[in-house]
């Protein structure tokens, strides 16, 4: 089958790859229907992490083409979406709603997503099944839903977005711009984009967003406060991963008030007594994606929220290098690969 | 009147201070019935942050001798406690629970309450009428109500000991053992106490630790994990303010696990990568007493719960240097101040 590979930062490449098989008695085959390019694939890309000949890809929907003997709640035919990480869904972390740490977890980034098939691991517990036949924009939505929408669904939930409550959101890439989305939904008052990009700002007011701030760093805490009566948000939302954009997040924070960070750390370090005297719940890590997809598939499927606008360019998967040079140039915010 | 002043570190002295004048037309001065020493006292006194002449101590109960043309919830002659922080009690982070980080918030601590009387600033929101007369030992359980309990009640509830929930407690000072009586009245099924002195063991397990753990660091995480099927805790409070403390902390609780901290932080960095990966929810800083006060002074005065089991040692305020000296050197736990 054909796959993409990064052998090196900035080289991307689409080639031969072996078809998978089932290892696990547990493991499905499907065939990929649409795959996508991840912020978190551009940190390798920039060489921000170390990389080597590496398959490429975690988000995926698709049709289940064989399964493992001991497979039960997923058939060979059915329309499926899972989350970047498989998970059994039966021990005690899953059953607590993080399967994103689930005791079994495999990272789908290890095996590959942007390719023709992928295997999925522990299928019964990863993938969720789509009721009906998903159109082209629901199948875009599915796409988004498997990572960026999950994500910002977690990042909304960890932040205790909800009615009455005021939200800022610090990142406007793809999973800050559905953690918007999911924030109204989840029925807050009023969403804070923190964007300078005029396309993103226009996606975020789509999604939401009640205002939008251009400031960063102390400049943004500060408006922050000034729209919120000197408090300070109740709930905000991390979605960069980055020092500036954490503190950003924390100090953009009421006391009492939550964070929802969903960036992958690079480079942060967070002081003890700075976290002491902000006195916010933190909560963040890999979302636990899983958690959410019933829903959000449900909402796909009625038509009530619509993610996958966030895609903004579509390629064939052949011409997967150009996706990746789009995003990391940011001419795309989120790149979807037909197959 | 007669008050402890330190002049420097390790130089604890009692000596005249002026008598307290209602500053603030929302003050009251009460006379002090106790007070205490914290282990917070010792951070200054063992030079870990700077201090020079300065009024100590934060913990109190007293009688209202005098109020301000504006207080109407607090009358002369009440028998009252307050929490180490002075709030308002209407503005929105009060009624969000966090008094602590009240907008109009005074320290206690720069009033200096180890004396025999004390200015108390928002009177009508900081304190809290006891009902009837307290017994003696009431008296110690009011005191430590007001801040060691109240404290290890916050890291209680910050990280959600409840029914079902093992429970985890790094520190065995004052307020890592008021913790533990915490998470046993929150219903928690399991309370491990993280403790190397027999003495301490001794009370953690009679305010109702279920096991013991000697093992600190990476030897303690490892037999958290062991005592709770490979998982770690469900909820974790941390009670010393040091980075092997809160590492200890965090890596004891399971993905999906609550922190509550509240020892003040000393030297504490987090990495970000670190705590994206623990995937727990962090909650701490000064602990918002006041919000948990009325429900404590019940348990107390129906005798439900004797937190002032906790002071192992009881001076006159006259002899305080010598009280110091003996938390300094580990040979009390907690120093109750007669007057």
């Amino acid at each position: 089958m054909r796959g993409v590979v990064m052998h090196a930062p900035g080289d991307v490449r689409v080639q031969d790859r072996p078809d998978p098989v089932i290892e696990e008695p547990t493991d499905a085959i499907i065939r990929v229907t649409a795959t996508c390019i991840c912020g978190s694939d551009l940190w390798p890309y920039r060489g921000a992490e170390p990389v080597h000949d590496a398959p490429m890809g975690h988000e995926y929907v698709g049709v289940v083409e064989q399964i493992g003997s001991e497979v039960s709640h997923i058939q060979v035919g059915d329309y499926v979406v899972g989350s970047f990480v498989a998970s059994d869904n039966t021990c005690e972390i899953c059953r607590a709603g993080f399967p994103s740490r689930c005791r079994h977890q495999v990272m789908m980034g290890t095996i590959g997503t942007q390719a023709e098939k992928a295997r999925i691991p522990l299928a019964d517990g990863t993938l969720v099944k789509v009721p009906g036949e998903p159109t082209e924009a629901q199948v875009r939505s599915l796409l988004a839903a498997s990572d960026v929408l999950g994500t910002g669904w977690f990042a909304a939930v960890a932040a205790e977005a909800g009615p009455g409550k005021t939200v800022a959101v610090v990142g406007d890439g793809a999973v800050g711009l559905l953690a918007i989305l999911a924030a109204r939904r989840l029925g807050a008052e009023r969403v804070i984009a923190m964007s300078r990009h005029a396309d993103r700002q226009a996606l975020a007011r789509r999604f939401g967003a009640t205002d939008i701030v251009e400031e960063r760093g102390d400049e943004g805490v500060a408006r922050i406060r000034e729209l919120t009566g000197g408090y300070g948000a109740h709930s905000t939302i991390e979605a960069v991963g980055t020092q500036e954009a954490m503190l950003q997040a924390i100090h953009s924070t009421r006391p009492g008030g939550h964070v929802g960070y969903v960036g992958v750390s690079h480079g942060v370090s967070l002081d003890g007594l700075d976290l002491f005297f902000a006195t916010v719940s933190l909560l963040g890590g890999p979302a636990p994606v899983r958690r959410f997809l019933p829903e959000l598939i449900d909402l796909i499927m009625t038509d009530q929220i619509d993610p996958g606008a966030v895609f903004d360019l579509e390629l064939p998967l052949e011409r997967a290098a150009e996706g990746y040079r789009a995003m990391h140039e940011r001419r795309a915010t989120k790149v979807l690969l037909t197959l």
